[in-house]
């Protein structure tokens, strides 16, 4: 960590910032520039304050050298988590497909599409439950009786299930949940983070519709630091100025992400533009860029789904697509 | 709303559309153009769910020409709502200044910065008990002692007590709170919104940090549905590509807000820009531009605070900002 | 395009507008809703000037229901444009490789570089004359002579040169240039464009920083406005909040610009990313995604670049990326 | 300017660049961390080229200490800059007003809004001659006959005349402009500046649609490194997310802008958010945040206006909105 020192400052007062950094445990090399004094400090920095430190009136910055995640961060963890949930393997060397509709809204629903896409090639359903939904007015999901849907799924095809955690009060329901889902909304609800830390069940953790990958990744280090590890990065689509689809795929987090972290990263291009037309190409992108997987919507009757039927693609397309990305997973040598 | 038949269209596919749209208790106008066909739907249009629509193969686009929201719309509720708490209001012909520290940190701290807050002329007391933290290493707040210590500085001072809500799990402690703070990144919890909509308690409802205008209202409509209608819209700052200061004060959403909704519009320039030496320029254009209040950072000691204390003033700066205040507040014709 | 007509608007008002409408050859469809009156106007309403309409202060709000680019919408001109370049094709059905410097730096620099481009399957050379440099005191480009030495490595190789325009009074230098490219920093620098509109040759247009996908097309319209139908674009990242890449490489550009328009585009993943370790990840998902090619920065000595050195890779990258980006051209049954 | 080295790098590759960097007449301070080693840069770095260093192997990261600029930074230069054209000052302890159409259209009007608006106290005439418009088929400005009809209601009435120049060719015809405006897409049109810079004429420089303030003041430096230091600063919006309003006004740039540098700082309400109802509210909270003036668009009709009508004020208003200023000029303690 960097501290540059404001011009002009009196060394005396610089001195009483250099004991009181010294005090927390922490080396300092000094270096007397032109027009600014730079003070590195050397040791465990996380545990530096740099707001108190932004708020002292001779510093000018302060700059952080290291990331502030240690759980999640590569550098000390050079090897590839690789998640398995029942031989169903997320991480490095694989591409795992998730599918599923938006919402679960019957019986007869939810098993028609786990069966569909479970013969297309994929290893997960998801299915919404509990629905975040921006209007009070929509249909807000079937709740808990949408759990039980699809557990019989899961039942029915063997498929392990991705369902979405709104609220804390709901996590008794999901027992038998394989992979808790964090939406996008929730990436920085820490007191949620911090109880599912506490729990022994892989965590698909969505990105916030703002947040940086270095937020995303303290979002996961949050999970991490209570001792549940299975975490698994979700790219869902940020928030531009660009209003031709509803969100913009930052394709680019998949080699950073991948560079900074051990975890296992995967897209979502159904909710990263909104546009059913788009899911393809983008699920194909996800692939090239290296991701480890793609979770998509799918619906056997997108013109009917109770949520988001303009993004959903139908068990056909599906089909077809992870066709196409088998191609695209033998020339990168991964199994899918 | 506005429904973009696709060019080439078959008349009889339109006609199953227009039939289903129908079938909803809503009349159609048909418009015939060169290039496009549009459906113009009148009557209730906020059961009609745009995603569906969209997801219809002869859809091209859909356009909402009203806004989603009805209880928070002053189009539906001209007048001005004016929240009162123990005779301090919060609402149009008012600048109301809430004010108090970041995290509440000692009896004496909160004491001692509420007293001097009420002499400046703050008629809230704020102070967080309970804090997001970016980073799970961080202090993370004093939780219930915090809440108790904030209940004895408003009998000390009679001022009335804004604090942050982090999780449904806490909003019994909340019962002596006079109102109740919902922070950024839970603006979108919809099952939170849901229960402070059950209650009879001023909700003080901050903007999420790249939330639309039009969502932001909407998030106060999910509290405002379940039938408390005492809301507090609260900017604080959005993302933007800008780094210079830490958000991006959307000093425009005072005129648009109020006139979109009669709901008081309050400006957070303490977390807005995350700069100290910004608070009293940035005060001062929120009034001026309309703003029904401020709230702002004040600790006694901002560079031993145990968060955020280079976004804290002083109690002698924030007399000062009072004191600039009210003259802005003189010439709007406003009670201070 | 919609107008919406405030509430409480009298009737003979609104009778007002729509003569005044009318005027301009358009035909109006009325609709009388409960809360609104909505007219449709039918007719060529790109010679409407929506800011004048919403200036009506009897007019609520104006939508678009067209796109109001013409030239370069594919619902006017279904087919694809392929562009020609001496038999080096760039449009549906290729997918072209443009590689080259940043900077022309001397004419062993970019011979050796064209001559290695050229043998991995490059069938462009770039490299930048003339040099838009954020700060005055970086190094400008060699101008008029780095336009001669690109010509040299051009006789030397047989392989077309883009290089950037900067300013319309180099245009005299730009004769035997195959390709103009305009930067994005130019992408609405509207008088530039007009001037490329009268000239026969293909303009690479860049999108602008934080240009929509419609103001992108738009700019390629004022080109072709002019008789110019030659237009590539050109997708080089757009601004967000994130800073772990210089800039979001907006993948989905591609599905979505290639359906609104006919004209080819291509992705720049060097300067979208600005990191030449993510450089092929972000090739492959340019291809995977649909993209007509890739513009790549190579340089023979990254470290000693004279501009822009972080995001350039080495003849060597540059040749694995093509054998990669040939197996992706194969699956999907394009030439490379 | 630190540089940071990737872990585990040999202690000979450090000392190569090490050399490297002295060999620019540059001092080094060596950090040694547990987990990185740093470089400290002591010295004139804004010789160094950043890029060139990132591309180093070694190399983990580059971060600046200082910004980037000499020229309009307040550190070199603490007094602040006051333009003067014939009297009418721009600069702190002034809040000017420039005022007029967005586009010259007729004699009559230029003349009979810059009586108008010179009456309610507006220090300069605006009026653009030459408009950058998105669309090829919008209305282009008058040109030439344009600037013509400025200088005549110049002659009228006195006022200095602000307006545009949109490519360089123009320039010969500019010689009796007062102040040289570049627009916001021409902020980082560097031949421009470059020209621009040799000069002696005030420039008005708009800050683009998404530049980052280091970047605007960049754009300044271009100029004042040429020779001209009479640089006005204008924020006029910046493109975000939200839609409600054309742009987001940056209010925030106004103390951060000034600390930072020594130049004036103006804002243009109308372009900032498009909308005619926000422009008394916004211009109020300009001069309340510490702007040197506001830039407003007045239109004596504004429904019949041939650009931008719907941001346009009337004279009426914008009298009013001058009462409205003097009083906060006067609590300000500033001549308006």
């Amino acid at each position: 960590m960097i501290v540059v020192i404001k011009p002009h400052t009196e060394e005396a007062e610089i001195q009483k910032l250099v004991k009181f950094i010294e005090g927390q445990g922490l080396q300092i090399h000094y270096s007397q520039g032109i027009n600014s004094t730079i003070l590195g400090l050397v040791g465990d920095t996380q545990v530096v304050d740099t707001h108190k430190l932004r708020s002292n009136k001779i510093v000018e910055k302060v700059l952080r050298v290291q990331e502030p995640y240690k759980k999640a961060n590569r550098m000390f963890h050079p090897e590839d988590t690789i998640i398995d949930v029942a031989g169903n393997k997320i991480g490095e060397g694989y591409v795992t497909a998730i599918a599923g509709p938006c919402s679960v809204e019957s019986e007869e629903q939810i098993v028609e599409i786990a069966r569909a896409v479970k013969a297309s090639g994929a290893k997960f359903l998801r299915g919404g439950a509990f629905k975040p939904r921006t209007s009070p007015y929509s249909f807000q999901g079937m709740g808990a009786t949408g759990l039980e849907l699809l557990l019989l799924a899961k039942k029915e095809t063997g498929l392990p299930i991705v369902t979405e955690l709104m609220d804390l009060s709901q996590l008794d329901l999901f027992e038998d949940v394989d992979v808790i889902q964090v939406g996008a909304r929730n990436m920085q609800n820490f007191i949620m983070l911090k109880e599912l830390g506490k729990i022994d069940k892989p965590i698909l953790l969505k990105r916030g519709l703002s947040a940086t990958m270095s937020e995303f990744l303290m979002a996961a280090e949050y999970i991490m630091s209570g001792g549940n590890e299975k975490v698994i990065l979700c790219e869902r689509g940020i928030r531009t100025f660009e209003k031709a689809t509803r969100n913009t795929l930052d394709i680019s987090c998949v080699p950073v992400l991948k560079r900074k972290s051990h975890l296992p990263v995967i897209i979502d291009p159904s909710h990263a533009t909104g546009i059913n037309w788009t899911v393809e190409s983008m699920a194909k992108a996800a692939v090239a860029a290296g991701a480890d997987g793609v979770m998509i919507e799918v619906h056997n009757k997108p013109e009917e789904a109770l949520c988001d039927g303009d993004q959903a693609i139908t068990p056909a397309e599906f089909d077809h697509i992870m066709n196409t990305l088998k191609k695209y997973a033998d020339i990168e040598g991964k199994t899918i």
